[in-house]
């Protein structure tokens, strides 16, 4: 089996690309999804993830994982030397990626698993976190980042934290997204965090306890990467054994299973930018809590309104609370409260 | 002064191309103004303007007045053979331009004066109007169409109407554009009218009135006929005598003050469709009163939504009261009820 040289003393980030952003359409499309998207100033969320795991003393070059027809975005867009990429040979959701990118460093490799589509404000918290993450699983945890809570969110997962940990907690469970009145009420406890996909842990453990709860799916892993071969700084696991994996979250298949399962508290100006209301609350925005990157935009009597545009000036007159994007030959109009519903669209679907 | 050959038993069309339609901008330019676009069907405006006086038996072929910069499109776009195109050198309002005609056909002759981008549903009740109307003309009256108000438009200017005559009504005054209270009253009261800008009188009457309230006016559109040219179907009035008018509103500068003021009520679907929310309420809609111009465009739990696209896709969600136009390099999104104001945009300016 080819392992990567690594050095156990820093944290191996291992980048997770695929997402594909549907409900961020028409902007993230099949062939430029989300990740790899400026929805930030100049930089893709992928280059920010990348960065926020850029200081040297702290991490070592990250793996990313990503399928075929992304690899080369990758290539153009990554900021960091040495990027490895494992080259998915089709999508399993995170459980299988995450278990390619362990089966191909050292065991005893603390790994910090992170989407690459999020938007994390603070830098320093997130490092700080990691750092606290990275010495509970020394210590044989498994650590999911709990992201402290601003506002009853109903579009996420909850982590219940348990007894106290030195630099964190244990999590006593993980629930499913809540509806109002119960998000409402973990908001209210303060014991409950958001279950953000971010993940520490030592690599070898990693796959031991997954292989207890999937052992085919460790197997089939294993197998795709003793057979796979590199490429230059890709590598390509086998097709036939990735493939026949049935996928599964990392979430399902393992944390909410394990005993070892722990969680660091972190405020860090964190969103998944599900959605386009989401990047509005995320993004910079004016008094009228408008925020455009479009050009020669005019807003009249707009508030809560973001407008987008990759080139057609936006003129607009009396709204609130609307989503405008214009991207290549698509123009959405939406209201920010059904932009969960972009992704349903036909456009969306049939791209 | 030449005189153009008249059969003063038909009615003479004369239909005024002076509008900019700013506020259906961007559809509407400055290159392509409001009259010429087939904002109904195939038609545009203008062509369903010469389509409605295209009934031989009762019309005589119309005369245009535009200004120069729109006459290739008048040619491109009539429907009527031997049109003749009056060329103002200067836009100067109503008056003026209604003079011109005036002064080029037979002082016996009964002039219909119409817009050329308003729209009327009802052919066959505006050509009724138009006979009711040139009879009242023959009897010596300068006649307004007044327009049966169904709702309380504070858009429009009304018409206050008097003793009965024969087909129609003495005008008792002309009202300026009211407020919702008196909109209200008037509707209520039954006896108010909407001032739609279509008249008719004798070519004659209407000089010789027209020279009591403003010989300057009168006798410059004299000279500029007189000085003028004929190019073909155009006739181009001397520039510098019809530039040096000032510029008036018939209304104003005949309709309000004369004696023999009538008007012939008509219920003929009319709209001047003055913005873009008047065009959403004149055109069909579904049963949400969405009405859709764009190709493939998805509306899904709209309401009152108008949608235009020269090309890209519309795809909108939850919108309600809303108007979407594509056109080239601009997008327009506005609330219906800010729809006026898209004329100060300062796309609509700065074209």
């Amino acid at each position: 089996m080819p392992v990567t040289m690594t050095d156990v003393t820093l944290i191996h980030p291992v980048i997770l690309c695929g997402g594909s952003g549907t409900r961020l359409w028409p902007k993230s499309r099949k062939v430029m999804p989300k990740p790899f998207l400026p929805l930030f100033g100049n930089q893709t969320l992928f280059q920010q993830a990348c960065t926020r795991c850029g200081d040297a003393g702290q991490f070592a070059p990250p793996t990313i994982v990503a399928g075929s027809a992304h690899v080369d975005l990758i290539a153009q867009q990554s900021p960091a030397k040495d990027t490895q990429i494992i080259v998915e040979p089709a999508a399993r959701n995170t459980a299988p990626a995450i278990a390619l990118a362990a089966a191909r460093i050292d065991p005893q490799a603390i790994m910090l698993v992170c989407p690459s589509d999020h938007h994390i404000a603070d830098t320093q918290a997130f490092r700080d976190a990691a750092a606290a993450a990275a010495n509970l699983a020394r210590a044989g945890k498994l650590v999911a980042f709990g992201i402290t809570p601003d506002r009853p969110e109903t579009g996420y997962g909850y982590i219940k934290r348990g007894g106290e940990l030195d630099g964190g907690f244990a999590i006593e469970r993980f629930v499913e997204k809540p509806d109002l009145a119960r998000a409402e009420a973990f908001l209210a406890d303060g014991g409950y965090a958001w279950n953000g996909g971010i993940f520490t842990f030592r690599a070898g453990q990693l796959l031991d306890e997954l292989s207890q709860h999937r052992p085919d799916m460790v197997q089939a892993v294993k197998d795709a990467v003793a057979n796979g071969h590199s490429d230059g700084a890709q590598f390509h696991p086998d097709s036939a054994a990735f493939a026949a994996i049935e996928g599964d979250s990392i979430d399902y298949a393992l944390m909410e299973n394990t005993q070892n399962a722990a969680m660091v508290p972190v405020a860090m100006g964190w969103s998944d930018i599900g959605d386009w209301s989401a990047l509005l609350e995320a993004l910079e925005s004016d008094e009228q809590g408008n925020s455009c990157s479009a050009p020669n935009a005019e807003l009249v009597d707009c508030a809560n309104v973001l407008a987008v545009s990759d080139g057609p000036r936006i003129s607009a007159i009396g709204l609130e609370d609307i989503i405008v994007v214009v991207d290549g030959d698509e123009v959405l109009v939406t209201r920010r409260q059904d932009a969960q519903r972009v992704g349903k669209l036909g456009g969306a679907q049939d791209q």
